[in-house]
Parts: C-alpha cells; structure tokens; sequence
C-alpha cells in the first residue's frame, strides 16, 4: 500500500469551491414560476384563535392562494415524535395553528404569492381574531400545581418525565461522609447557523416526483416524515439538501414550513418556495439547552462520589417535536461522566412553556449534564479541599475498568464506554496548561489586583447512532471514483473524510474521488449527519463499499491478467502482479472491462460499483478534556480567554485538521453559552432577543487559540476505529469557561451556578460579593 | 403463479398522463435564465466558405453570444462515426462548417440570445461570403467519373464501399434457366416525428455536472460522443431524455446541435435551449431510404432463385455520421430475405452528395431491400408465368433448415435466422386476404372499369441489436416497485411492456408499477431505443432484475417465515408457506425487513433491488407477411388502399395491442413511402420539400384496417423468447402497397420500379402506357 491518507492532515476538498462563492443553498435552486410562502405568525405567547379570515389577503393583486389551519382538512398530520416513551403526553403541533397558538412565531395562516413582498404585505391582511391566555415562561414555574397549562393531554405541563436509575442511591446518601449539592441552571440557546432554513418543492415533470430542496440534515429522514404527514407513499417524493450553511443539529428536526411549503406546491400543482428571515430564524428555530439541574453527589471524606442525585427540568417549548425527549434523555444518561459513580438516579422532567419549541443542539443534553456536574465537582472540591483535578482524578473510570457499561441507556443507545484512557488525558491536558504552576500564577495576578481563573471539563459524547448509515462507491470506466452517501454534512469536511477513506482503499488521489451528498434520489436509504456519526457510520459504509470495489477489482484484473488474485496488489491506481511490475492493469482499465461487454469471469456482475449499508447495534464514546484560563476584568465583568487546551480522544481520527477545525467550532459556539449568548422572553412570552442585535454570537476576535492534544483509544466497534466528536467542542467549551470564570471570582464570595456569563451578570455577582471595586 | 401478463392485451399505462397533456418534452424543461440559440444555416448546397463575421450579430441587443467554427478552438471534435469498416473514408461533420459547406442547412454560425427570436434576427447581421461550388445531387452521377467531389478523402464520393458475398453467384448465373433484373429505386424519404429535436443544456450547481436535455432515443450513448466530442470525462455530463415525441431512428443520432448547445453552454456558463423548427427539422434531419438497386436473380424455369447479384447506391449525403454505414450494412445483407438463396453476392456503394446526412430510419435498409427483391419477385413472377405467392413460397427456407446461417453477417450482427416458420406465415396471411379468390375478384373489377391490385411482402428485420441493456428492479419498503432501464423509448408503449415482465416476476399489479427511463443519472450503463431492440434488450434485461428480486425475496421470505425457501410460493404480492395461507408475507413486509436496520439473514445485503445487464452476442430475427389490396383511380392516378392484412410472428409476444399498435404506426409510414413522401432536392441542391405544404405525410384517413394474425416462434436467444418487431410494419408496408399498386395497372403494359407512387406519378405511368383513359 502507498501513503495511507485515513489520518493524513489534508485540505478540505469541499473548499474551494465554497471559497470561490459556487456553493448552491436553496435559495439558489431558482425554480421557473416559483412562487413565494409567507407565514403570518402568532404575536401572542398563548392565545386562542377564535377566527381567521384570509379572504382579504386573497384579495391582493400577485397573491395566488393563502390558507389557515381550517383550509387544510385532515391532512397535513402532526409532526411526529420520533422517540416516544412510555410517559410521552401528546402535545402535537401542527403545521398551522388550530384553535391555539402556543408561542410567538407560531404559524397561523399563509400566503403564496409571485413575490415574496406581495405575500409579506399580504399577510397584513389577514384577519385573525385571538382571545389572549395565560403565558407560562419560565419551567419550574410551569409544572408547578395551578400553572396555566399547555395542552389538555398534560395537564401539569410535563410532556414527559424520564428515570434513570444504577445500583441503591438512597443508601449511599445514607452512608455517605458528605452531600454537596446545588441547582445549577443553563440558559436557552440555540445553533445559528449564517444561512437561515429554506425549503423550496416542486412537482417535477419529468419523473412526477414532488421534489424538495431543504436546508437540512436528514433528508431520507425528512422525506419519510413529510411524506407521512401529507399522506403521500414516500416513493412520490424526493428531498434534496444542497450545499447547505451549517445545522449544528437544528436542521434534524421537521418544521411547519417542511409541510407547508410541499402542501402548498401540491395543492396549487406549482412550485413554491420560502426562505427564513433571521427574524422567523430567532423565533422560530428550535431552542435548546435550557434545563435546571438539581444536583447532588454523595462522597467520602477523600472525595469519592459514591452517589450522584439529579432532578433536572428541561425546557422543552411549547411542543414535542420530531426529537422530543432527546435532549432530556441524554442529559438524563450522560450526567455521571466517564466517572466511576456506583449509584445514580436522574429523574428529568419535560417542562412545557410558551417558548419555542426545544430540539438537540450541538451536545444534545451533554453541554447541560457537563455544566451542571462539572461545575458541582468544582463546588465539591473547594468544599472538601481537595484540588479540583485530583477529585476528578479520584473518581475518573480506570483504564482497566474498561469497557465500561454504565446500566444506563439513553432512548438512542446504551452508555457502554467502550474505550479510553481517562487518566492519561487528564494528565496530559494538566500537563498542556501547565496546572501545576497554575495556583502560582493565580496568587501572583491576584496580588497584580488581576483575576484570573482556570476551568476544567471532563466529558464524553455519544456518536456514531445508528440504525445504519448507506453509501455507494463506483469506479465509472472512466476510471472516475464516485461516492454517493446517504450522510447530509453541513460544513464538517465529510466530503475529504470519505475520500481519504476511499483513497486508501482504491489507491487513488482523494481530490479526484467525487463524494455526493444529501439526494434521496442517489441512494435508496439513508439517515443523515447529526449526533456526530459521519465518520462512524457514513465512514464505515463507504469503507465497506470501497472494500467490495477493491475485491472485485482484484477479482476482475486476476481474471485479465491470467493471475492469481493472491499474486496480485493495488499500488497508485495499478493492479500489478507481485514482482513483475511490467504486468499490471491501472483501475480505469479494469473499470473498463468491467462494464457491460467488457471482458470478465463467468459469474461475474458487471459494473464495478458496490453499494453498501452500515447498520450498528452499539454507539461508540468519544471523550476530552478542556482546559480553559481566562482573566476577568473587575471593572466591567469582562471575560478575556487567554489559554485554551483540549485533550481529545475519539479514537483514529481521519482528518486532525478537520477535527480541530470541528473542535475549534464547538469550543466557540460553547464559549458563546458560556459567555454571551440567551433567548431572553419576557414575562408574557415574548422574545426579547429575536436578531443579532440582542442575541450575541462570538466573533473571531473572541475566540482564542486552541491548543489540541490528540489521544487515540480506537474504537473496537467498526473497522476504522473512529469515534465521532463534532460535538465536543460544545460540551467542553461552556463547562471549562464557567468554571474559569467561577474560579477566578468565586474566592471573592460568589457563587457561579448559571450561565452565560456575560459582563453585566458577572459584574452584579462581584457587585453583590461587595467586590467590584476592590 | 397467479394471471400471467406476459402475453396480456392490456392498456398502455404512459397514456393517460400522455392524453391529459402532462407530457414533459424537452421545450417544457424551463431552466431560469436559460438562453435560445439559433443556427445560421447554409442556403448553399455546396460553397467555400470565404469567411464568417459574426461581430455585427454581436452588437444587437440581446444577443450574449455569437461564434463560428473558427471560435470554435480545437475542440469541439467531428462527429465520430461507431460502426467503420475498412473501406470507411474520412468525411467529417465538424458541429459548425469549417471551410465548405455540403449542404443547404449546415450549421455555419451560431447566435446566442436572451430569446428565439432576437437570436434568428441577429443570424441575419452574420456576414458570411460564400464561392459557390457545383452540387452533386444525385448519387448515381455522383460516382461517375469527373463528378465534383466532396471531401478530400473520397474523390470519388464514395463514403464506403461493402460487399457481402456467399456460394458461387458467377457460377449460378452461368448455369441459370432464366436471369430477371431491373433497377429498382426508393426515394429519399424519413421519420416525421411530431416533435421536432430540441436540446438544452445547463451547469447543475449542485452536482457540477452538465445536464443536456434531448429529444433522442440513446441517452447513454449521446452522452459518451457529446463528452468525447467536447473533451469532458463522461463523468461531468448526464443526459436526461424526458418525453419523447416519436423518433423513429432520426433521434438514434449525434446531430452539431448536440454538441452546439452543451458548447455554448459550457462557454458562457449558463443555461443554453435550442428547439428545432420545423423547417430546420426538414433540412437537416438525417434523412433515409434513398437507394438505387441494380438487381438480377438467377433462377429456374420453375421458379427456384439459385442466385442473387445485387449492386445498391446507397445516398448518404453530405457526411458519415454516427451510423454511417448501417443502412448500407443492413440493405446488403438483407437483401436476399427469408429465401433459400445459395448464392449470393452485393456490393453496396455509399455514395455521397450535396444533401442533408442519411441515416437509420424505422427499418434501416430493410424496407429498401425488402422493395427491391418483392418488387424484383412480382416480375419475375410474371416473366415465369408462375403465381408470385407460390414462386416465394418455391423459394422460402423451409421450418427444417432452421435456424438458418445465412452465412453474412452486417456491421451489427450475424444473419442467422433463429426461429420460424416461413410458409406457414405466407399460408395464414394468403388465408386471411382469400388469395385463392383474388384472380376473380380482380378479374371482375377490370371487367367493371376499376384497377384493383393484390401486393405482397415477405420481410425479415433484425432486432435486439447489442452490446447489451441495463434495468435496475426495486422494491421499496413501501411496496413500490420501481424500474429503472437504459432504454429511452419514444411512444411504443415500453413502460408497459416492462412493467408486464416485472408484474409476473413479482406478482403485482402491473399498473402500481413506476417505469423510469432515458437519464444516465440513475443507471450507470445504457445502450438506447432503436432497431426494434427494448423487447429483447430491456425486457431481457429487466427479467433478470427482477428475477434477482423474486430470489432474494423469497430467500428472506423463507427467513422471515422459517420456513424453507423451497416449501415457498409468490402468489399476488404474498409470499406464502405452500399449503398454508395463513402464513404468510406481503412482498411490502418483505421490503421493509430488507431495508437496513431490517431483519435478513446472515450474510443477505440489504434492499430489495438488483441491477442487471443483459449482453447478447447474437441478434434474433423476426419476419412477416403483409398484403396490401388497392383501388387505383384511372382519371386521377390516386391509389386506395383497400384491404391490408399482416401475419407477424416475433416470437412471444409480451402485449399484443402494444404489437399492434407498433405494426399498425409502421404501416402508416410504409404507406407513406409507398404512396406520398420524398424529400426532393432541385439540380442545385436545393431542398423543394421542406414544409408540410410540400412534404405529404398520411393522416388518419388514408391509413386502413389492419388485420393482424400473429405466430408465436420463440427466440431461443432469450429467456422470454422475444424478438422485436417495431420496424416491421414500415419494412412491410413500403413495398406490398407499391406492389399492390403495380399488380394494379402493370396489366396496362407498365412497370412499376420507383416510389413514391404519387397520384401524378402513376397517372403519368398510364398516361405513358396510353392507358390513362381508357
């Protein structure tokens, strides 16, 4: 074999073309007589809708149809719940609001019109008649007894309520030396990826398909969904996801204007389109992260946590989704870590409100469970005076306990730890940063009248979910290798991941590998990028593919060159005869004779294409370790990050610069909960920071340099080793900056158990201390 | 097994959407911002071309681009040419005229335009100065010495030269009782699809292919020469054939605006349409038939044809294209027919002249040879005194001497005809037309005045032409059953065909059945739809697609049910254990456990889908008889065609409407060839024909009742035991109307060896013989 490119640090393939502006999002799929959707949306957080009247916006010169919930007879269906469990209460929604709205942005009625202007003014038009109820914003106060409830079928706002339980919880409280224990709160907030959604559908002429193109993340899994809900066998339709402009887990989910879009395309047998606006994109995008935990850890006088209690509440909006409990579930399951805590139980409460609707974001419940223990465990150290690393140290899962089965399962897979070295990556992070001279320069900045703090976070992340991922590889007789996959990336590089994996095995340059995503009309099955399976699945589908190409390609050139396929190795595009390099066949000749009337074995099918399906019954764990120093300006409660080190471990990795660069955006987007970023609402429900004006995101002047180690425990769990951890960064990101934050301003009397930490929350925590001004 | 559909007379299932004006062609493909091209045509018939300036076209408003063949660069490559024999010369069709023009409607600019018609005014500012050239026009003084030549390397006009030769024919000659001969001539005549040929070609951004749009019948093959000829890997272009409004072999054809509008396309990087006029489609639409045959045969005093010594003149016009010398091939080797001729020895001159390029059309030579040994029978008939049904039945190859080696074998495949029997057909069609009453019936209608005639044909055509075809067969998880093939059919009704094969195979409901064709994006290899080659190509090829289905869905079945795969039966979309319906499977269950995620077996891939390539390497033969009776007018020359009966035997036939419809469409245009049709051309090659105004084509009226008997010989060379038989009904009915028309009035003293037989045309022959008027 030559170069091995799985582990090369090789340029992203999909760039340059996206650098040179020739990337195609929905909005640019320009279809001939396109017309234009708008949505009118509820201004109220609750309310009935005693009538709507959209006869006047019929009315406006260019408006072509417009409809309300009334007009839509029995179908669309609800949008379904993926995940149900046994405590799931129905609290459907549908594509347009019926008799209640249930937060703001809710749609109400729609317009289609040859403009997108002419149906925004059209919107004004339209009569809606709403009697306003009762908000319930914030969660614990919607489950508590007397709160205005949601829906009829969950009369106490719980949507669902989940138990985790491992080994007698009670007893070891009973018997333990200690109990430390707070409520730590994350706020809301959300992925926000720089293109909005979009969906645009047509009936397409020539195959009678009604095609939709979506910005999204599954589009196998959409085209299910959206077809169910309409009523239609999914064979009419086929979803497309052009390049599209980042998802971070917001785009696997289905929203109204999926249906909307394609119901509208339908029932007027013309095209139809509808791109967000950043206003919709705040208002309506599903939120996430926002959950109370009420945590607690039993622990011996030497720092064992020997039992870990946890009630939390997530915030799941005003609806339960396609992925409802998702969040809550591994939030639930995740709590614990990677460490060796005997006896859990989680209880986690889904707390409906009038706020929109919560899905998975990049961490889906880990940046939450991270935050809440990592920051418990910091509280517990400083509490029993042992320092913070050697606690978790003490506690870390030891190499020789692995795998490590937790007795937990998540609604997508059970927590099996299945390889890794804790302790090694926690003493190569501490050793990164320097941590042993870290309390010296502590009291050195202090005595400058500086504060400075170090945060640490130890996570895991789950990737790889199943049920199966599919991939097509062919070597055309051209010689041209093309890769279909059912994956549906968003920016991660997936494309030069698949290539250097096919390069490998077929021994061509990856940059002349042709890797196509997101078309349900290319593979027959797929389930698309979320829960950072890429490399998992869609790398081991394409690996298993390849392989088949590989084989038959042996196969095939024994058979031409009158060789044993043994006597035979594939080096730089050539088939060759060990030893006799004079004998050899490059893959464009064997592609050639492979093709039908070519030249092959009896038996022997033609084409040189393999198409194959990984299908995983066990999730591989990925894990790491983030260091974080930051400097807290005591004038103005300005966070400054100066250090920030990642050990990371997710096995073989295929890609480090495609890696770091998925650290290096987790860590921002974690920074920016850690820091900035919050879906305020008001009392009454209404959003308070619905552009990015009031919703801050770090820019690239806030974020520091990351310095990463690499550990690489392979996974025993498919054939490459790989782990995902596209979401890592966000786990790690939030917890380590909150807890630098906290430890460079909790000697001063405070107590840091929510985030963000923006300036003027962390100036009123000194403030309240009587430490802003020392 | 329950009812069969192999063999059902069942309804069309592309009509409906096809009768409801849902048709998708390629002008209704509306690409946003797509461009018109128009092409400045030669009004010469042969001219230097001096020079071309295009800059005034430049300047008009609207117009975005204008080119020459000197804008062209080296690329794009002439027209390539599939099938060249030894003898082939070099006389290239570059996509836009180079230094010459050869005939009226060569390309020689192009203007590209915001629209058709700013596009067809600028045409008019290209200065072009032409030094006109002596024309060449008819293809017999073509090869005469001293005839302007065409191209460099054929001084001589003669594009190819073939001679197919076997026994001893000089020795038969000298050893004949008799020697019958005459010079037969077809006019230059061809296909008349309703729709006119179209291309459109645009950049797809998310693929980055370029996808060309066209009215053709070989999807595949048109995107291997248009990629070849414009110097792209085949892997950057996909070609979609949409609805195709009739071909007739006119579309099997790489024609310059193939390539123009991909090229211009590719130049601008944007959306470029061109659809032919009708006028250009008279022009420069390959055009087909015209053949001279200087033919003997040797024979008997009772009748036998011991030898046959034939020479053609093939007119090719002005280039060889992509079929070159097809016509000529089938011509000459096809000459002889189903007769048990021992000797026989033809050579076929490919002459060419200052006309638009031959080509295939429906038949492809068969219809020329078949006219002039039918017609050649009838006078030899008459000069022996013997009956013409019995002088063919004397000469036909008797059941015991099949099959049959003719011992020749065209550019395409070898003559050995496979199954049959030839006076049994010949007897059932004479029984059909009460041949034993027709001297009587004739006789009494001269005796009234009237000029009735009896005409027959005896022919066989080639069908099922290789390399070889593809068809994928899919279940969905959803039942759907879906057929992807490398065909790309034109009307005959081939979904339904197809979708009859599968729903046997499946036991489903033909109708449920989706039949896609004609897009190189959803099946790797194709071939196309010419030379009557779907039924066994594709229906070959998609029975073992869908017998692959039938076994893996049984062998899961039996998994599924344990049960034993043998103990199984597939019964109306059920799979049940024999003998006890209550267990059992819906091939939908079966699909779904087949999806990934899904319950198989061990070792079983999942979906439910095989692709398959059928490669034949022999080609089967299928023959008919047609007998034509017709009244001829003695004061107006207008011939009525009475009474037309066909037997047909293309072994099994999978739906007989389909059949017929197929023989009764071919008919019509035989009856145009016979009677009404001829592109002629001026002594300067100038086309007098080039409107329907001055080019006659039958309507409904004119075509008759066709009596159809069918015999069943099955193809040993397939599985289903097909043959095609799309072309028989233009082979057939050409030449049994002109001898119809001949038997009619060749008692008034004349001889009938030309077509068409137009009003004028035969009344000038009874006016010549005196007899117009009785």
């Amino acid at each position: 074999m030559g170069v091995k490119m799985v582990g090369a640090r090789v340029k992203r393939v999909e760039d340059p073309r996206l650098l040179r502006g020739e990337g195609a999002f929905v909005d640019d799929i320009d279809i001939p007589g396109v017309l234009h959707m708008a949505v009118l949306r509820s201004p109220h957080a609750h309310a009935r809708v005693l009538s709507v009247d959209v006869g006047p916006a019929r009315g406006l010169r260019g408006v072509v149809d417009a409809f309300s919930a009334a007009d839509l007879g029995p179908a669309p269906a609800p949008i379904p719940v993926l995940f149900p469990v046994e405590t799931s209460r129905d609290t459907p929604q549908y594509a347009l609001a019926r008799d209640v709205v249930r937060y703001v942005g809710e749609g109400v009625a729609v317009v289609v019109a040859e403009s997108r202007h002419v149906a925004e003014d059209a919107l004004e038009l339209i009569e809606v008649e709403y009697e306003v109820l009762d908000a319930v914003v914030d969660p614990v106060a919607a489950i508590e007894p007397g709160a205005p409830a949601l829906h009829a079928a969950a009369p106490d706002n719980v949507g669902a309520r989940l138990v985790y339980a491992v080994g007698d919880v009670d007893s070891a409280f009973e018997t333990a030396d200690r109990v430390v224990g707070d409520r730590l709160d994350m706020q809301r907030y959300t992925g926000i990826p720089l293109e909005t959604r979009g969906v645009a559908a047509t009936r397409d002429a020539v195959t009678g398909e009604l095609t939709i193109w979506a910005s999204n993340q599954w589009p196998h899994t959409l085209r299910g969904i959206v077809a169910g809900m309409l009523g239609m066998p999914e064979r009419s339709v086929r979803v497309i996801t052009p390049d599209v402009g980042g998802g971070f887990g917001t785009k696997a989910e289905v929203y109204p204007e999926d249906v909307l879009v394609p119901f509208a395309a339908s029932r007027l047998d013309r095209p139809v389109k509808w791109i967000e606006d950043r206003n919709e994109h705040f208002l309506t995008l599903v939120h996430s992260r926002e959950q109370i935990h009420e945590l607690e850890f039993a622990m011996t006088n030497d720092g064992r946590i020997t039992g870990l209690r946890a009630r939390l509440i997530t915030d799941i909006g005003a609806y339960q989704r396609t992925l409802a409990v998702i969040n809550s579930s591994l939030a639930g399951t995740s709590i614990a870590g990677i460490y060796d805590i005997p006896n859990v139980h989680v209880e986690v409460i889904c707390a409906a409100t009038n706020k929109s609707p919560a899905s998975p974001y990049r961490g889906a419940g880990a940046p939450e469970a991270a935050f809440a223990r990592e920051r418990l465990i910091d509280i517990a150290a400083r509490e029993l005076g042992i320092d913070r690393a050697d606690l978790r140290r003490r506690n870390l899962i030891k190499p020789e306990q692995m795998p490590y089965d937790t007795g937990m399962a998540s609604v997508e897979a059970a927590v099996v730890l299945d390889s890794g070295d804790f302790p090694a990556a926690l003493d190569e992070a501490l050793k990164m940063v320097d941590y042993d001279g870290f309390a010296e320069r502590q009291r050195t900045a202090r005595a400058d009248g500086r504060l400075i703090g170090l945060g640490i976070c130890v996570y895991h992340q789950l990737s790889g979910t199943g049920p199966f991922e599919g991939a097509s590889v062919r070597v055309d007789p051209s010689g041209q290798v093309t890769v279909n996959s059912g994956a549906a990336p968003q920016g991660q590089g997936t494309a030069t991941m698949l290539a250097q994996i096919v390069a490998d095995e077929l021994q061509v340059d990856h940059r002349s590998i042709k890797v196509v995503f997101g078309d349900t009309g290319r593979i027959g099955f797929g389930v698309g990028t979320f829960a950072s399976r890429n490399a998992v699945m869609s790398g081991t589908s394409v690996l298993m593919a390849a392989t088949k190409v590989r084989e038959k390609a042996m196969e095939l050139a024994a058979h031409l060159l009158e060789a044993n396929v043994n006597d035979l190795e594939l080096e730089e595009g050539y088939v060759q005869v060990k030893g006799s390099p004079q004998s050899k066949l490059s893959l464009t000749e064997i592609a050639a004779a492979a093709a039908p009337g070519g030249s092959r074995p009896p038996g022997m099918e033609p084409d040189l294409e393999s198409v194959q399906y990984f299908e995983n019954h066990a999730a591989p764990y990925s894990f790491g370790i983030h260091i974080a120093e930051v400097e807290v300006d005591r004038n103005t409660g300005l966070v400054e990050i100066s250090r920030y080190v990642v050990v990371n471990d997710a096995g073989v990795i295929i890609n480090p610069m495609v890696a770091e660069g998925q650290i290096a955006g987790g860590v921002a987007q974690g920074l920016g909960g850690a820091l900035m970023e919050e879906l305020v609402y008001d009392a009454q429900g209404q959003p308070q920071s619905a552009s990015f004006m009031d919703y801050i995101v770090p820019g690239s002047l806030d974020v520091p340099e990351i310095e990463v180690g690499h550990l690489h425990s392979p996974s025993p769990l498919n054939p490459l080793g790989v782990k995902g951890m596209g979401e890592g960064g966000a786990i790690g990101g939030h917890s380590a900056i909150a807890n630098a934050v906290a430890d460079a301003i909790e000697h001063l009397g405070v107590r840091v158990t929510k985030t963000p930490l923006k300036p003027s929350v962390v100036w009123e925590l000194m403030e309240a201390a009587g430490q802003q001004r020392p």
